[in-house]
């Protein structure tokens, strides 16, 4: 999108035009799920996507991303920098041949949107949802059935009853999906509060490169990476007054369907946990640093946005 | 401090040695008050600091660093890029020659160390407090006299007696100026909970660069304003756990103090902008953006962080 386009142009400008990136649309230099062995292999020199794309490579990839109940984008961020993320993901992604840097967050999603209200747990069992990854994980656990579908056909899926409820991202693009007009009980989120996706080049042409190139290349990933942050604060803040005139009442679960929720993904931690060296042990690093930040978030920020 | 010269080791990196940023610490070049009218006249080239500083100059440029009550770390930042506010601030820079980036941010600030507890609004009555800036005006109206010291003094007056209670920064400062040692109710914050910091550069000079080495400026103050936040977030969450193996309880104002704060606040604006057009136009402008954020915020970051 325009986002990765502005991040190629800044890389031109910064660099007087001596380091230029051609981009291709989505599938059309490689199919989009092919790009992370494409880049690992040295046909195209980099790519944009989310690391939780590859998790059938190594469980331990989602992580990179986030997971359900974790960390915001502004705790991701501070981890990937001033704890072990950047240094863990480089180490596990090094063995592909790959060098990954942060290249976007969609900021806190949304729930999803559901055609019938959840009042509790039970109203869970047997929903087909369109929800993809540890969130899909956990919510197989509540009796849901995760469906796994592509963008171009969720809003027919669920116009038709094909499924019952459906998550994306959050006000700004769900908005544009139209989604409210099929499936208008629309959950605030917990599962996605600060995705990462991957700005991921091929390690030996990232080392070839001089260190101005590889300085422009980080400066302009980092802008990327926060702007867009922003960017979705700005749309959400506007899409959601969209959503509310069209009638649109945002819900919250129930706290029995939270509670379940977080002790579901306890179980899924510990069943991928057992299933990887390289899981537990970005889990048990990812772990650690989320108590403290959450120990600072209730005196700081979390404390703040409810006095305000 | 270091996150200056990080800003200056990435430019001249990224512009392979074309761009090299001089580097002054406080006081030696010009003194620190100074830097706005030496950087206006082309003594120096650029600076930073913080636009609450000179608000003697024009009221408005305290908003610029964010208000009590008001824009997070990330919502300042949304405001700046999306909304109105670099195009505002830079207007009123412009009249003084002066070209403004967002150059850090002390991420969400603590409310202080008292010597004494505040359990209800009139234990603030007569207090001498070290707080600067719109929360020094707000606590005024509250009964405090707010005082203004240099850094270096404030611990020996908070020992003393001089003062009764201070506020810094945040854990992680704060806990370098020892406050907790003689003043130990520490307090959660609300007067500064995203203030940015300033690179600024005389205008002429900005529109002299090249459009190479205006990117590679913009992209490094970027990193530097992001980073900063991301690293306080980190150096809070540690210290923090440190302060609290020292004893100390964090407390919360009491809900009658942050009522009449708030009250006092929304006096504070009437009175200013009814002294200056230009604060009038910024903080209407800040409050609209203000009012859309807290309302995305009630359902997603700050519905969140309590869920969570």
């Amino acid at each position: 999108g325009t986002a990765v386009e502005r991040f190629a142009s800044r890389v031109e400008q910064a660099s007087g035009g001596s380091l230029q990136i051609k981009l291709y649309p989505k599938d059309t230099l490689v199919p989009a799920l092919a790009v992370f062995d494409a880049t690992s292999a040295g046909q195209i020199d980099m790519f944009h996507s989310g690391p939780y794309y590859w998790k059938g490579k190594n469980s331990a990839f989602a992580l990179f991303s986030g997971t359900p109940f974790g960390f915001t984008a502004e705790e991701i961020n501070t981890w990937m920098l001033y704890g072990d993320g950047y240094s863990l993901w480089r180490e596990m992604y090094a063995r592909h041949n790959l060098y990954p840097f942060m290249g976007g967050n969609t900021n806190v999603q949304m729930g999803g949107w559901f055609r019938k209200p959840i009042e509790k747990l039970s109203d869970l069992k047997g929903l087909k949802m369109r929800i993809p990854g540890l969130g899909g994980d956990v919510m197989a656990k509540l009796g849901v059935n995760p469906i796994l579908l592509a963008a171009g056909d969720i809003y027919t899926a669920l116009e038709r009853s094909t499924i019952d409820a459906t998550e994306w991202v959050g006000p700004a693009l769900d908005l544009r999906m139209g989604f409210y007009k099929v499936a208008p009980y629309y959950y605030s989120g917990w599962h996605e509060p600060g995705s990462i996706l991957e700005l991921t080049l091929n390690k030996r042409k990232w080392e070839r490169l001089g260190s101005e190139h590889q300085a422009i290349i980080e400066l302009a990933s980092t802008e990327l990476n926060n702007h867009m942050a922003f960017d979705f604060a700005n749309e959400n803040g506007k899409a959601l007054v969209e959503l509310k005139a069209k009638g649109i009442e945002v819900r919250n679960f129930p706290q029995d369907v939270m509670e379940a929720a977080k002790k579901a993904f306890e179980e899924v931690i510990v069943e991928q946990s057992a299933l990887s060296e390289d899981f537990a042990r970005v889990w048990q690093n990812t772990l650690s640093f989320l108590n403290q930040s959450k120990a600072w978030s209730q005196v700081g920020l979390g404390h703040y946005l409810n006095l305000r």
